[in-house]
């Protein structure tokens, strides 16, 4: 299978590999949405030992507001994302002024 | 590295391997996104020895019309391409109503 099939099969995987712990299986719960994010990016990300802060992701990311996140709601949220992650390495890639935006101060410390 | 980290490295890395080939390296020009096409999704779904296919893509695709693809639109289609697929193994376990709409006639032929 080719890479970027095998990609969007992973995705489908992951995403079905939490949405079928409980409830629907095409969608997660609060409880689904804590597991994956802790799980999958880790305290750095996530913080979400913190119930608040899982609350607030899930209503960032539940647009339809019916209390779950459902697959589109998940791409949506994984695609924003790898845009950041992209700009992120191509900005330190380029080094340029964008590379030294006052939200990544440590990535730039030895350019001053 | 966790999966979704890992697909999110891996989409970049794709991205990467052909916007690099020539002219702007963050941006896909038609030739790039016609051999990505080949390779990546394969006769079946390209189709993309037909060049006025190519071109209607390439329009889909380059939505601020600068002639190239960037990565948030490249971002986009995967994700759309992403859900259809989605859509179609859920509609496929399921065999309910959606599982056997009009266009996916071959896969519903035993529930006749």
């Amino acid at each position: 299978m080719s890479n970027l099939l095998e990609l969007m099969a992973g995705l489908i995987q992951v995403f079905h590999s939490y949405s079928e712990k409980e409830g629907n299986k095409y969608t997660l719960t609060k409880g689904e949405l804590k597991t994956m994010m802790q799980e999958q990016l880790g305290d750095e990300l996530s913080q979400c030992n913190d119930p608040a802060e899982v609350d607030k992701v899930m209503k960032s990311l539940d647009l339809n507001e019916d209390g779950e996140v459902d697959f589109q709601e998940f791409m949506l949220v994984f695609a924003l994302l790898t845009m950041a992650c992209h700009e992120f390495f191509r900005d330190h890639k380029e080094g340029g002024k964008e590379g030294c935006k006052e939200g990544r101060k440590e990535g730039c410390k030895e350019q001053k």
